[in-house]
């Protein structure tokens, strides 16, 4: 069944890769076309290998097989999808070749290019547009467009578990499939107005795509080297304005649509972000007033980088790393906040730092009042136990791994700056971080050991830690599960 | 009631302090002399101010008036047992004396005197002192000797909750005062045999003494510029090993002293913390191998350094800020995890790190069996949910002030790295951090500001931040609470 599943979501990643081919036919790129028809040759033999050897596959599936899949999953695509890169000989290391495909994949935008404007439009296009693929899970897309029958009912949940960001899955409507449809829906309209938005400021059809995709997945993969530093003020306000449109829970754009306006604009979380990203802004202006010659241009970075480092796209316009050390505090404390959940954006999810903040004055007063019965409510109704359990858990994990990362990732010798704040944007699925790996450099000095490390943080980052923990974990590969 | 308590621990400071008077009478200090005289004068009007003004004290006492009660001791203990610095005029700014004080009584051992050789030898004796008088609690030596009569028996339960450090208080005997007894009766035997052991290598008695008290208390102050470097590798290694028992939960040693030796080494805790001692001198003797002449040095210094951090005492015997990047990065993560429940040392303790991998793995099992229970053991023991619940909260609250407080120390402008090992430092109770604040350095270039920020975090990491948090909130300062 896993296999089954695999070899589906690889004949659609060849669907997803054409465009790409195309682009690369009508510029004569001869390497890139090259590099994408060997792909192709190669998924599809993987893909068919994998249909036929599964034809008697058992059809159970519980929860373990769930985030097994789905770790699987991302780490084939990735592999596989990376080949284009790789066989075109445009990016010689096949590590580099899989750190660029996995960032693009889990949107996190770090690259380890040192020149991105040297690459062909064909393999340009593909590396932001799988951004926008893995921005809301090509599993959950798949669930949108593969008809699995109502017995898989339980299957599609355990997906939509492993995939999803957030605390907990927020069905829109009762029926699974359905709901994967209408936020597939907003997504592409959300997308295709961000396009229409930025070609009317002058910027061209390539480029407009490629960054609507890298806004939309919230990843960050730009086509100049200089990220977003050198286009027009009004790109820029565009792309900040679409960053957050983007962080923000899918299913409050449902709520609006359905007109339950209240409900959509008291959410405790869509309050919570607005008002960290409010403060944020206005805090950075401030610090950073004096940098720049108006205060317009003060106020345009900040709120760029606000949105860039909060929605995890990790796109820039100024280079942060020369900002004060408080900023650069502010903006590594961003960075772990990260997005909404239900969004493309990643993170710890703002979420979770609001339940982390009503257990925590729960448990003050608990330590006060120990006879008293105290809950945690979110939007006026009670959060299960086992969801602040897990909520808690994901905590730990999270900072286990970021730890574990830090520590492998000195090896390589740079300074506590650049590799924590390298840890932090892969595992926060952010792109850039400061010191060596800021907006203006990149992650190509690290070693492949190092870059193994951080592809692990980003796969970890995006899929919640759990996924990849079980993928990894001994239990899993023992015989008779 | 809670001032009642002050006076008493205010006369007991007074005592305390007197050992100090006497040696720098017997040095001719004049200014010193000065300086106590006067702080004795003022701590005992405001002692008997205290005393009298409480006569007609209500006799209630709540678990909430235990965290203040405590909040309050610590601070008012460090605002005048710091006066004599302040008045001898060896110390001119009171933020400093503040800052040195509390970093004595939370024994953080963090300084900012650039030149400690120059301070009169009755202040460094109290300096290390306070180190001593913290390491185990003021108040839980008060309740030691000062007889409260059986009707307390619930206000000491609340001290001591407030003041010892870990997730529950173990009692080794029923009784309370009987168990704070033999818990000081192990530290003073402990502290008397480093004494000991020093003198027989050739310190003289006033340094063996501060050293000691110093080590005892995991404090870190010293009376040398360069803290243990210049001493000779005999005396290093007699101070590692003692570090390293005063990190050792104190109801091991009573386990040992009523033979039971077999709960004694197979406590979880107790195992867990020789094992990550082990592992990280062994790991640092390998990555620092080169920069010393003989691999005993190596070893020496890493065994030291490993101490130093685990313990939270602070020594130095060699500059680890010019180790390689991953040695550093393991100092950052050792500074987090400190030493045991039940010793002095601080951090979070390992029977929280053991806590938390158990309740890791069971959220992950949880996540794959949600039917069924699952219950985390320590010590073939259920842990109580409540704790479990108290040890999450802890944990959440540490980061949310570690973030807050790297924010408000970057206002100064210094490197990440000195900023977030500053706040590490400080809050673990640890001393000395990477950076500018390393071990040859000092936090004298702080701003005032930083430095009230790193005072209210020695506080709250050495009360384990609950009654600090409590202290400070809005709450407890509402009429008629």
């Amino acid at each position: 069944m896993i296999f089954r599943i695999i070899s589906y979501i690889l004949m659609i990643e060849i669907v997803l890769m054409f465009p790409a081919l195309l682009i690369s036919i009508a510029e004569h790129e001869s390497a890139a076309i090259h590099g994408y028809l060997w792909s192709f040759l190669i998924m599809a033999i993987v893909a068919a290998l994998m249909f036929v050897l599964t034809r008697n596959a058992r059809k159970g599936f519980n929860s373990r097989d769930g985030f097994v899949t789905t770790g699987l999953t991302w780490l084939i695509m990735s592999a596989l999808g990376c080949l284009p890169f790789f066989i075109s000989g445009e990016v010689p290391n096949y590590v580099d070749c899989l750190f660029e495909m996995v960032s693009g994949f889990t949107t996190t935008g770090s690259s380890i290019l040192t020149n991105v404007e040297a690459l062909d439009k064909g393999l340009l296009w593909w590396r932001s547009f799988s951004h926008w693929v893995g921005g809301m899970g090509i599993l959950v897309f798949m669930l949108a467009i593969v008809p699995l029958g109502g017995r898989n009912q339980g299957f599609t949940m355990h997906i939509l578990r492993a995939e999803s960001p957030g605390p907990s899955v927020g069905k829109v409507v009762p029926r699974m499939r359905k709901t994967a449809s209408i936020l597939y829906g907003i997504y592409i309209g959300l997308t295709i107005a961000d396009i229409l938005f930025l070609r009317a400021g002058g910027m061209n059809w390539f480029e407009s795509c490629c960054h609507a995709f890298g806004t939309a997945g919230t990843g960050g993969f730009g086509v100049k080297n200089d990220s977003y530093m050198s286009y027009s003020p009004y790109e820029q306000y565009v792309t900040t304005i679409f960053m957050l449109l983007f962080s923000v829970n899918f299913s409050i754009y449902f709520m609006i649509l359905t007109k339950h306006f209240k409900e959509a604009f008291f959410d405790e979380e869509f309050k919570a972000f607005w008002g960290i990203v409010a403060a944020c802004i206005i805090v950075l202006t401030i610090n950073v007033r004096n940098l720049y010659p108006t205060l317009e241009e003060a106020f345009r970075h900040s709120a760029f980088t606000t949105a860039t480092i909060l929605s995890t796209t990790g796109y820039a316009t100024t280079d942060f790393n020369k900002w004060s050390a408080f900023a650069k505090a502010l903006i590594l404390l961003m960075m772990c906040l990260g997005a909404c959940a239900g969004s493309t954006g990643g993170g710890i999810k703002t979420i979770r730092t609001v339940l982390l903040c009503k257990i925590l004055r729960r448990n003050l007063h608990k330590n006060l009042h120990p006879e008293e019965v105290a809950v945690v409510e979110v939007n006026g109704r009670r959060v299960d136990e086992q969801i602040i359990r897990n909520t808690e858990a994901y905590l730990i994990a999270y900072r286990v791994i970021v730890i574990a990362a830090f520590l492998l990732v000195s090896l390589d010798g740079f300074d506590v700056e650049t590799n924590l704040s390298a840890v932090l944007a892969t595992f926060n699925n952010i792109g850039p971080g400061l010191g060596a790996v800021g907006p203006t450099g990149n992650f190509a000095a690290y070693s492949n050991f190092a870059k193994l490390v951080l592809t692990f943080c980003m796969l970890a980052g995006r899929l919640e830690i759990y996924p990849i923990i079980i993928f990894f974990s001994r239990k899993t590969w023992k015989k008779g599960r």
